[in-house]
């Protein structure tokens, strides 16, 4: 059976939570996965892997320790692997996001906040 | 030097070559690429990996050996590892591809279609 085509829109329809992100395809042992968020994420890395962060609605702050960069619709940025950030939207942003399977959502910081199961919708 | 934010809109200003992806972007050993395609690519596939394709701007059909897939904008479909697929798009499209770094865009078919070399724009 072939996979399916994924719509953004549809698949961002069928959930609410903020900070909950949910997978919806796998390219090798990567995930994409589709997320909302609004207000304050942790300070966290993830060590071992970089992050790719799509916005697909509003805007999206990303705060690192020497500076923060804004990212908009149609604006990718790529967190190094080690590199401390913290997102942060002050309105609900609409996220994609490109990692390997199994990493977590608050990287290094999952003592302070738990991390997000993994969710296939 | 942290990285830069990278506008999909200003990186396809660039360029306008039709087939001919542009890397904008690492993500680990992956790499993020934007191509302008139209007409009818060749019958390929790609023996080690899946291949995204995420369309930001018009229609691209992808033919594939039991039927064909058509994706808009805000639509992504992976191609899985050793399936032949042949994209086509009858007006201009845009899209965002991701893959393995050294992935070829001909796949098997470099014999009957010179592969594109890696530009980074």
């Amino acid at each position: 059976m072939k996979p399916a085509v994924i719509n953004f829109a549809d698949k961002l329809s069928l959930f609410h939570e903020h900070w909950a992100p949910r997978t919806i395809a796998s390219l090798n042992d990567y995930r994409f996965k589709l997320a909302k968020v609004q207000g304050e994420f942790v300070w966290h890395s993830h060590p071992d892997t970089d992050e790719a962060f799509i916005v697909l609605h509003g805007s999206l702050r990303i705060l690192l320790c020497d500076g923060e960069v804004v990212l908009e619709p149609g604006e990718l940025y790529v967190v190094p692997r080690g590199v401390e950030h913290k997102p942060v939207a002050k309105a609900e942003c609409h996220i994609l996001l490109l990692e390997p399977a199994g990493t977590l959502n608050t990287g290094d910081a999952a003592d302070r906040r738990p991390a997000a199961p993994e969710v296939w919708i």
